[in-house]
C-alpha cells in the first residue's frame, strides 16, 4: 500500500530543510509493514512550525489541497505530519481514503497501554488544545495530564542531550504525579527524534512515538478496508449538491 | 463603544449581496445599548456560506487579517458573524480586544434560562460539530440536543413563511422530545430573520437570536472592563519572540 | 430599565448599615449602562451574613416576598444580592420578570474568559456549596478550583489592605496550581470592594466583580426581552390552579 | 434507638389530618428493626405539600427548628419526611445526630439493585430538581429517568386503584424505554401507599418505598455509630464563634 | 435473619487460619441487628489473599459455587468477603437471595456522609481497579481518592501498632490533601482490625468499617424484602433455556 | 511476528468443534499482514459459549493458564479470542506479551471512524457489561448504543441468511435512532462470519470485524516493540517478592 505523510508547513523551505523532510521519509519507511511504502511531502506555504492557533488555522487550507492532490494521486491514505492534527475534519469531508491524525491515533493506542496516559507538548499555551483533542479522540477519560516541555519546535534538535534530559524530567513528573501508565510525545519533531526506546527505559514505561503510531492506523485502515464513516464527516453539502470544491470560494 | 461584526464570507460579493450587509447592520444598531456603535465588515474572500469543516477552514485565514485591522481600526470588541465561531481562539491570541463567538455567547445566555436548551442547525452533518462547541463553551451538560432544520443557509430567506414553519415544528420536537427550555438559533441568516419572538410565542419558550447575544456580551466585557486571558489564548510563541504577525508565514 | 438589587439579609439593620445599602447602591449605577436605574433593597428580618446552608435557608422566605413585592412595583428585573444566589429557582417560579443570580451570571461569564475559572470564597466549608452551583449553572467542567481565604464577610472591609493582599495570594494560587485563565470574587462583599482591576493588574488574569456581571445580565436579559423559561421554573401547581401565593403557607 | 421521622408541612392542620400522623407512624415501627421506636412529628407552619421550589423554601426553617429540639430530647437519628430533602445540608450543620433524606437514602439504596435506577415523580416541573438531587448523591450515571405521574400529592390517595394503576404505566415506560432495573416512589405519599410489592409483582422490577429506605439508613448510621462529616456539614461558622443559633436571624 | 459471609479465599487453611474465621464471625454477629445470625465460610481453595486480578480470577468460580450452596441452605442474604467484590455480578446472575460486596456498600454508605470519600488500599496497583469498582457502584463522583498504604493483607495483623499508625498517617493525606469527608477502609483484614472509631477520633472525620457496612446493606435488603434486579443480573441465557448450572461447563 | 488466539471455551470440544478452530487460523491468516503467523488455541475446559458473568468467570482461569504457555512458546503477543475480554488485566498482570481484547480494540479503532459507534451484542442483558468496557477502553463518550440481536452465539451460523437480515436491522436502528458512525460486531461468531462488508453496503457506514481489529493492534503493538505498562497491570505482589504463579492457589 501507499501512504502519504502530508507535512502542514513548506518545511523544505524553512530551517529543517529538504533534508529533513528526506530523513523522516526514510524513518517513516523503516517503521512500514512489509509491502508498505511511505512518500512524505509538504505544502508550499504556511508556517514554519505549528506552535498556536493562528498557525494551525494557517496551515489548513494547504493542507487540504495537498491532501486533495494526494488521493488523485493513488495513494490509500495519508497522515496529517503534525500532533494538531490542522484540518482533520475537513480533510476526511474531501477525500475517501483514510486521513490519520497523529494525535488521534497515539491517543487511541496509548489507550490500551494502561489506565491513563500523559502528552508532552511544547508550551503551556497548548495544553488546553491538547486536551480538547482528547475529547474529540473520545478518551478524555484516560488522559492523565498534558505536561510542557518549554522547548519550541525549531530548537528540539538542536540539543538533543538537553531535549532529552528534559523530555525525561517532565515525564518522570507525569508518572509520578499524574499517575500516568505511558507518555505520548506530543510533537512530530519530538517523535521523529526516535527516542522512545531510550528514554522508555529511563522513566519505566511505553513512551509512544506519535509518527509511529500514525502510519499503523493508516495501516490497519488500509488492510482492513475501512475508511471514516461519512455519517460523520459528510462531503460539504453544495459539493453534494453539484459544486466542485473549487467553487466554494468566492472572490 | 464601537463594536465590529466580522463576516467571516465574501458577502456583500455573493447572493445575498451589500444589501444584506446593511440590513444586518441597521438591525445589530437597533438592538445595541445607547452610546453603541456597530459596524459590520466582510472579508474579501472566502465561501459563501459555511455549511462544512472544510468552509470553516477557508473562511479563518481572511477573518484573521480582518480582525486584526479592525483593532487597529480602533474598535471597541468584535463578533465573528458565523455560528460555528471560526478562529475564535486564533481570534483571541492576535488581537487584545474581547472577540465574541455568536455560539458560544449565546449558549451562555442560554444556560441561565433553564435547565436545558436545544440549538436548531441546517444539516445533520453539522450536529457533532455543535456538539463540540458547546464542550469548548464549558455547558455540553446543559445541550438538551441539536436539531437539523434541513434548509441550506443560501435558502433561509426564500420562503420565510415556509422557513418559520419549519423552525416551528423542529423547536417543539426539542421542547416536547429533549425537553429543551430554550432554543437557539444556530446560524446568523436563521437570527437575522429577527422571528425570535413570534417563533417564541408559538413554541412557548424563549428562543435566542445569536447575533443579539453576541452583541451583548460585547457590549457587557467592554462595559466590564474585561477581555479574554492571555493565559488562555496566548500570543504566539514567534511573535512574544519579536517576530511580527506577517513573519508567521513562509513560502 | 430598572434593575431592583435585593439583599438577601436585613444589611441596614446590621453592622454595615444603610450607609452600606447607599453605598452600593451608588456603584452599580456607576456600573450600569446608560439609561438604567437600579434600586437596592434589603429584606426586614434574616441573616447577617449568609456562611452557611442554615443562614441560607433562614434568608430565602423574606427574599421570596420582596422580589414579589419588586415585581409588583414595576421592576423589569431583579438581582439576588449573595453570591449563593439563594432562592434562585422558586424567585423564577413566583416571577415574570428575569431573576438574576450573582454567582451563576458570573461563572457564566467567566466560561468565555478562558479555558478554566476559580472562585475566592471565605471558608473551605462553601467550597462543595459553590461546586454544586457551578453544576447548577452547567459549567461544572470550566471551574478549575474554589478557594477559601478564611476571612469572614463582616471582616473583608475592617483592614482592606490585608484583605487585598489575601486575594492576591488566594487568586496566585488559583493561577498558577489550578490552572485558572481568571477569578471570581465569590461573595458580594468582596466584589464590592471593587478592587477587580488593581488585583487584576496583580495576578495577571481577569478578576470578575459578580455584582457587575450580574447588573450585565439582567440589562442583557430586559434588553433582549427574554425571561427565564417556565418550563424550567413553573408556577406552583397550586396556584396554576388557582391559589395565591399566600394560600401556599398552612398553619 | 429512637428515631424521629419530622414532617416538613403542617401535616396535622392539613387534609390529610392527625389521622395520617398516626398511620405513617404505625407503618414506621412495623417497617423497622426490632429495638428501634419511630416518632411522627409535624411542623406547626409551612407547605401543605411540597410541590414547588416555593414551597420547599418555606418548609425549611421551621423543619430546622423541629429537627434541633428533636435532637434536644434525646432522638438517634432523624428523617426528613419529604422527597426533595429539604434542609438536608443545613439541618447536617446544625445538629450531631445523623439526619437521613429519603431521596438520597433510596437513590443509594437503588444503586446497588441494578445498573440504572428511575424516580416516580409528581409534575414535570420537578424532574430537574429530581435529577439535581442525584448529582447531590454522587449517583447521577445510574439515575435512568424521572417519570412525572401527573397526579398532585394531595390526590394521590383519593382513588388509590387509579393511582396504583397511573404508577405500574409509568413504571413500565420507565423499564421498557429507559431501561430502569429498579424504581423509586418519588413522593412519601406515593411511599406510604406502602404498594411496593403489588406494583413490583405488575412491573418486574424492585420497587423502593423512600420511607423504609429512609428509616434503614437511619438504623444503619446509629447502628454503626457514624454521623455525617463535619467537614462537609460545618457548624455555622458564627456559631463556631460562640453566637447561639437563634442569635443568626436579624430583625 | 440468617446471613452468610463468603470468604473467597481458603482461609481456615491458610497462614490466618481457623481461628480468623471465627474471630470474624464472633464480630459480625456482635455488629448485627437482634435477630440477625451470621455465619461466616470459606472456600476450598484459591488464593491466601486477594491482591491481584490475577488472584481474583482465581478466587470466583469456588466462590459462585460456594454461594449456590448457602442459598441451598435457606441463608437469607450473603456477603461476599473481599473489598474488591469478586464475583459480584456473576453470583447475582445465580441465586435469588441478595449478595452484598462490601466495596459496594461502604461505597454506597460513605456517598451520605458527606461530599467525597477516599479509600485506604494496600498496592498502587490496586488504584485503578478501586476506581472501577466506583463506577460500576455509580458513585465515581463522590470519590476523592484511593491511597495506598503499602502493607500487605497477610501483614496487616503483624503489628497492629505500625498498621495503625500507618493507616492515620495515609487518610489525613486523604482529608487533607483530597478533601475526602470519610473513609473507607478498602481491605477486610483491615475492617476486622476493627478500629474505625479510634481513627475516626484521630483523623477527625468518619471511618467505615467494610465488613459493618456490608452486613448492614445486607440486613436492609432482607428486611425490605428487596433482592437484586433480575433486568440487570439474569440468569444465563442456556439456564433459562433448560440447562442447569453445571452444564455450563464443557470439558 | 507470531501471534497466538486463545479462545476462552473448549471450542474444539464443543458444537463448533475443531474445524471451526481452523477456519478462523485461516481467516486470520488472510487477515495479518505479511509475515505474521496466526495459530488459534481453546483451554481444555470451561463455558462452550460465554453469554454470561458466570461463564466468564469460568473461562478466566484457564485461559490465564494457556496466555502463560503461550508466551513460555515464544508467542509476540496474543488475543483473547472472546468480545467480553475475559480476563485481559489479569493476563497483563502474568505476561510481558502485548495481551489485545477484541472489544477494547474494537472500540479503540471504532473511534477514530466517527463521533460515535455502537455494538450489536447477543442479549439484553449484555448491554450494560458492554457499556462498562467502554468506560474501561477509555471511550464511553463515542458509545452511540448497545443493542442485542436476541440471537444466541450458537445459533448465529445455523441460518446465515436470516442473522445476516436481523444484523442489518438491528445496526440500522444504531445509525438511524442513536446517530451511530459506524457499528462493531460484538461478538467473535458475529465478526467471523465475515460479513463487514457486505454489511457496511446494505447499512452505509462502516463495521468493524472484531477479529480483524484485535488482529491489527496485536501486530501494531509488536511492530511498535510497545506492551502494557506495569505501572496498570503489576506483576501479582506475592510473585514480586518470590513465589511463583503457581504458589498463589492454596488448597
Amino acid at each position: 500500500m501507499r501512504i502519504a505523510y502530508a507535512v502542514p508547513g513548506p518545511m523544505s523551505k524553512g530551517p529543517m530543510g529538504a533534508a529533513e523532510v528526506t530523513r523522516r521519509e526514510k524513518l517513516l519507511n523503516s517503521w512500514a509493514f512489509e509491502g508498505t511504502q511511505v512518500e512524505v511531502r509538504d505544502v508550499p506555504t504556511g508556517p514554519a512550525s505549528i506552535e498556536s492557533a493562528y498557525e494551525e488555522a494557517l496551515s489548513i487550507p494547504p493542507t487540504l489541497d495537498l491532501l486533495m492532490r494526494l488521493e488523485d494521486e493513488g495513494f490509500d491514505a495519508a497522515i496529517i505530519g503534525c500532533f494538531g492534527d490542522p484540518g482533520l475534519e475537513a480533510a476526511r469531508e474531501l477525500v475517501s481514503m483514510p486521513v490519520v491524525g497523529p494525535c488521534e491515533s497515539s491517543m487511541l493506542l496509548a489507550a490500551t497501554l494502561g489506565h491513563k496516559f500523559s502528552v508532552l507538548t511544547l508550551f503551556d499555551s497548548l495544553i488546553a488544545g491538547q486536551e480538547y483533542l482528547a475529547v474529540k479522540a473520545g478518551v478524555r477519560e484516560k488522559l492523565a495530564s498534558v505536561r510542557a516541555t518549554g522547548i519550541p519546535v525549531l530548537e528540539l534538535m538542536t540539543d538533543i542531550k538537553a531535549t532529552k534530559s528534559r523530555l525525561v524530567e517532565v515525564s518522570t513528573q507525569c508518572v509520578e504525579q499524574d499517575r500516568a501508565d505511558s507518555v505520548i510525545f506530543g510533537c512530530m519533531t519530538m517523535s521523529f527524534l526516535d527516542m522512545a526506546d531510550e528514554i522508555s527505559a529511563s522513566v519505566g514505561v511505553p513512551f509512544l512515538n506519535a509518527g509511529k503510531a500514525a502510519l499503523k492506523q493508516a495501516e490497519t485502515l488500509v488492510s482492513m478496508g475501512l475508511s471514516h464513516s461519512k455519517t460523520a464527516f459528510a462531503t460539504p453539502p453544495k459539493v453534494s449538491d453539484g459544486q466542485t470544491v473549487a467553487d466554494l470560494k468566492v472572490g
